[in-house]
């Protein structure tokens, strides 16, 4: 899919074994496992795809802030499956469950670090140290926020696109962002493309809580209906909440912290026999079609070519 | 006993609130707590003598760095505190006491991030934001290598030599070193400070592992010998491992993760019973001493006799 930047993006890979490498094997150890258990190089491929569209694209310079984005990423993750106490993820065994709470707290310390390291080693200005250090900010409160409205099934739509705004879609936008300011990219297009990357991170962050609702724990890599287990309300199950002939048997399921498996299974059926399913791929394409008109004039045909292809990908999503 | 930077200290409390001011109540609220739970805020303290005796020296200059020293040592201690489970700090609840492990690792994450922020408003350059990167790795690689070596009672001294520079003395360094940084001092006095820095973290730390030998809970505002209970040897209990007719014994002990209350109390009698106590008492000073005869020429009076009195204060330290 991403022909344009699949150097850089093998590249990208020796940069992120070289900032969690250490002299201390269990820390290397470690380091290593996290980067290699491999996400979708989302964030990073958004910021050297923008990159690419600026006049001063050096593969050099963006490196270590695209592998940047990546760690803070990963160690976002760390931290969150210790507080979901999640034992696998993309089919992997997590941190905490293969070295335990403790390490992996400290683990998701080190690679934030790590990633803060990449980039004061690079000459990139403050308003880079300033957007990263409020990302990991604002990434930390949203969780918070998220933990203290659980099994509340708040109804209210707006609520849930603020949420997955500082979940995931604030990280996208600043990827695509922070890679246009890096290569020189003029003010007007890099807003345009932090704009493509915010509607482009609702899509994902929408599509991704669907396959809670739609898949199998197989596919998943986790089991379904998490979010739902922990009293996390999304898209299908708001609207569900609002319009199914049962949705008031789902609020009584969602808003119980000692739901069973029994309920949490109903629950999922509910969602699935409603048309939240269908409501919220609509509004995922309503995003992706923003996404690839926003795109800004005069960026590289190939570039923008892969750019239209990620929310394709997004679309029809089922990984 | 800091009468020079007795109004800085003021501001900085100032400072410190404002950099957990969050439109978010609860992210407000848990960010005041552990704000005003109240350290020594000897970090800042040594920050701003060493900025004293810069020929640039300017508050407004200094305090955003002062603020991120105490910002990164508070978040650090959240997550020590989800680790060891502990329920009170300095006789105060912790935050994981007080709304349990998921919000308490989020907000650590979140103090980490507006130390980040803080610095990346200002114009320090990079060599700043690197140092503070390169500490946060450090101190997390640090806990990670002593989580590992839990219960296993090393003897060997240069080990927790290492280990304690790692937690605690490479922190202070930095403190002073930075300070005078970014108010201007040439590089030889600079790094004189960051000597005399290690020299009181090391005799710190050794007090400090003390007091978790000596004192009681009353006074400990925690339970005396945590340090055994958990499998780590300070200087004492090692200089006991070594030199001690009961040796064997507390090696038992130490290095069975099942120990039990009795076993605990055995062990801190055994180490009180021996030239631990004396032993370890002795290399502080030796530290301390090296503190007060590396201080560079030329300092202001007022912030020398301050310097001066931070080596007498942790030489009689009994809180």
């Amino acid at each position: 899919m991403f022909d344009v930047i699949k150097g850089d993006l093998e590249e990208l890979e020796k940069e992120l074994l070289s900032a969690v490498d250490s002299p201390v094997e269990i820390v290397r150890e470690i380091g290593t496992h996290l980067v290699m258990a491999g996400g979708k190089r989302i964030r990073p491929a958004l910021c050297l795809l923008a990159a690419h569209g600026g006049v001063g694209f050096e593969l050099r310079r963006v490196l270590p802030l695209a592998a940047a984005l990546e760690l803070i990423h990963t160690a976002s993750l760390v931290h969150d499956d210790v507080i979901d106490e999640a034992g696998t993820r993309r089919g992997v065994p997590t941190a905490n469950a293969k070295w335990g709470n403790q390490i992996s707290i400290l683990s998701g310390d080190y690679i934030f670090a790590q990633a803060f390291q990449l980039v004061a080693m690079q000459d990139y200005g403050n308003y880079v140290y300033h957007r990263l250090a409020e990302l990991v900010g604002n990434l930390s409160a949203g969780e918070i926020i998220q933990n203290r409205q659980v099994y509340m099934a708040s109804r209210d739509i707006e609520d849930y696109f603020r949420r997955i705004q500082k979940k995931t879609a604030d990280f996208l936008e600043i990827s695509c962002e922070l890679g246009g300011v890096v290569s020189g990219m003029d003010g007007e297009r890099t807003k345009q493309l932090a704009e493509y990357g915010h509607c482009i991170g609702m899509a994902f962050q929408i599509t991704d809580d669907l396959l809670d609702i739609e898949q199998t724990e197989e596919k998943l890599g986790k089991p379904a209906g998490n979010d739902i287990r922990q009293g996390i309300v999304t898209l299908p199950v708001i609207r569900a909440l609002n319009e199914s002939p049962d949705g008031e048997e789902l609020e009584v399921i969602v808003t119980d912290p000692e739901m069973t498996e029994e309920m949490a299974a109903r629950a999922i059926s509910i969602v699935r026999a409603s048309d939240g399913v269908s409501f919220a791929k609509d509004r995922a394409d309503e995003y992706l079609d923003r996404a690839r008109k926003v795109l800004p004039e005069g960026l590289p045909e190939a570039v923008r070519e892969a750019l239209l292809m990620v929310a394709d990908f997004i679309g029809e999503r089922d990984f």
